[in-house]
């Protein structure tokens, strides 16, 4: 290493869940770094892999952040922020459903799953139409909906009705007794309108390894309740595939956000893992021209982190651009070290010592940017020799 | 780095204290290096300051280990480890005072701490000089005895006398009573002997900062019998000192081991940092010739390490060989980490997540091995860069 030369870093960090926002983890490791080597130049580079925290990843590399008022899975109104992209082949909407209808929400928590509706993903979609959007890019994870996306679809247009002709509400509960779909007044701008689907889910609608079986229980399904819920979300998902001509529902990642993956998929929308979407739309290519090395991480890695989660996405852009990288999550499962081991030039966790989960993530800025100083002093030790 | 070179790595901790020897921690470490790089050559230089773990550590290097049956400090008999280095200027024992009277021994811990005595040391010195050893290096640290080391020089000869010119048993008990010393039949082979005392206290023999005051409590000295035994045992050395002409017992050290730190040099020791003599007996500096970085580390770093502990000297030693030292411990203090990356070119311990002391100290082995091949790793790809 020429030692006259700007030292580069590049710090690509999820978020670490329950603790810090990526844009944190940045912030942190930024700081050790410059305790380290003063002149260094830190390429911030916050990661997501679709779910919660896609949107600030995004916009704390370009983009504006906007809020509207719209439905909430439970049926109340409810805030939820979402983000713009002026570009020269026009404007990107990037949505979160966790934004809209999350988990987190405790007002459509509060609502039993079989009445909760994503019908203000619909909503928030159909604004964006109306203002000029045509692409979208939609993060799907997160979400307290069970609904197959019927909510969705109704909000941008479809109508369904039960045996007496009379349309109901697109929730769990009411598509036991659907009988026809009319799906000719869908937005007609659907057909124009580019979507990226974000999810590395890739169940299935329904059956054994569909929405309902796999992820309801966490949302609030009762185990008795699954059967009739999943029959009803696949009755749904019938109708619609006839009314659109098209069959999606067996497709990967239909499963996902309770069957937004299903519903999207059914107007056009088309998935890709949210980490490599979110690398591609923050430039992580570029940014790491010249680097000397390069920080990824997460809240805990283990052998799942290797099934393309963001810091394994991050590696391998590493890796194809030439720049070593190191791995600085909160915990490192040991048993997954030597898997790990194949992909980053070192695994470093937080702790300094025996500490507490709850100690650990109490004290992540400063043992992220205490940790960081102590990499960067022995890779440039190194690389001076 | 000339990457066809074969790579060269020092390991030199000191013991990690209540989990692993010195040498047991070479061995993980070395286990680590080698899942980084087959074909590191290792230099496993296991330290010590010479406490507990010195004979061991300089064993591991050369010389032979030896036991002998003798008394110990509670008065029963004992079997004392102890080392013999033969060289072209003669033979060197290397005894550890925790062997003799060490605190781990139960039988010596179970007599009150006024009626332990030094006399094993004596019996142990005296039979190695029968056998024709003129060197000795002595590790104080983890003794029971507070006796002032009056047990030691009677057993090589001193007598002691109550004011009925009656011969007394040299405990801090007797020697309150103490009224007259003959030093005329002390071993005369004393004079010709090198006697190295390897500790780190600096604390006078008596006084508020003395051995008593300072040590006796996690001896068992009970607060309210300070005092009488401070005054034993300064009656002690005070008459000592006049039989041998020689003042001794404010000298920095003196109240190391209970006193045996005054004994020793009232019989013409010299004081040495017990990681220098262990770093200089087992050629530390040698071992650093052609090495492409070093590793230390102890049970738990902090401020304190800095005070010339074994992992600050084999620090200094690496970098007047030009060697890049990393620092890995069990545990690292936070707060001591600005200073510690003043002599460190990294700093980790060994947790990979949330962990508790006791899962830490029982895992330490493997941990150590993982640790040690990730600083590996991200050295040797910087290094390669």
């Amino acid at each position: 290493m020429a030692s006259a030369r700007t030292p580069i870093v590049v710090i690509a960090p999820d978020s670490f869940k329950g603790s810090l926002s990526a844009p944190q983890v940045c912030t942190a490791i930024a700081r050790g770094l410059w305790r380290a080597r003063s002149d260094i130049d830190v390429r911030e580079c916050p990661m997501a892999d679709g779910g919660e925290g896609t949107l600030d990843a995004i916009l704390s590399h370009e983009g504006a952040r906007y809020t509207r008022s719209l439905t909430g899975a439970g049926g109340g109104r409810r805030s939820a922020a979402y983000g713009v992209i002026d570009g020269r082949e026009g404007s990107t909407a990037i949505i979160e459903a966790a934004e809209v209808v999350g988990i987190t929400d405790a007002a459509g928590m509060s609502v039993p799953v079989a009445h909760r509706s994503t019908q203000g993903m619909g909503e928030l979609i159909r604004a964006l139409l109306d203002a000029g959007i045509c692409r979208f890019m939609i993060g799907l994870g997160g979400s307290s909906t069970n609904d197959g996306g019927a909510g969705m679809l109704v909000a941008l247009g479809m109508r369904v009705f039960d045996t007496n002709g009379d349309a109901i509400v697109p929730t769990p509960s009411s598509l036991s007794t659907l009988a026809r779909i009319d799906s000719s007044a869908l937005d007609p701008r659907l057909a124009r309108t580019t979507i990226t689907i974000m999810s590395d889910v890739n169940n299935p609608l329904s059956g054994p390894q569909g929405a309902t079986a796999i992820f309801g229980p966490q949302k609030g399904v009762a185990s008795s309740d699954i059967a009739a819920i999943d029959t009803a979300v696949a009755r749904f998902a019938a109708h619609a595939e006839r009314a659109l001509g098209r069959r999606v529902a067996d497709n990967p990642g239909a499963g996902a956000a309770g069957g937004l993956g299903f519903a999207l998929q059914l107007i056009g929308g088309k998935f890709r893992s949210g980490a490599e979407v979110v690398a591609d739309t923050i430039g992580l290519d570029a940014a790491f021209h010249g680097a000397d090395f390069a920080i990824t991480g997460e809240g805990r890695s283990d052998a799942q982190t290797l099934l393309r989660k963001a810091p394994f996405v991050v590696a391998e852009r590493a890796r194809n651009a030439g720049v070593p990288i190191v791995l600085l999550s909160g915990a490192i499962d040991a048993a997954a070290l030597p898997s790990l081991s194949r992909v980053y030039a070192g695994s470093f966790a937080l702790p300094s010592g025996p500490v507490t989960l709850e100690e650990c993530i109490a004290n992540a800025d400063a043992l992220l940017a205490d940790r960081a100083e102590q990499i960067a002093r022995l890779f440039f030790t190194a690389a001076s020799r």
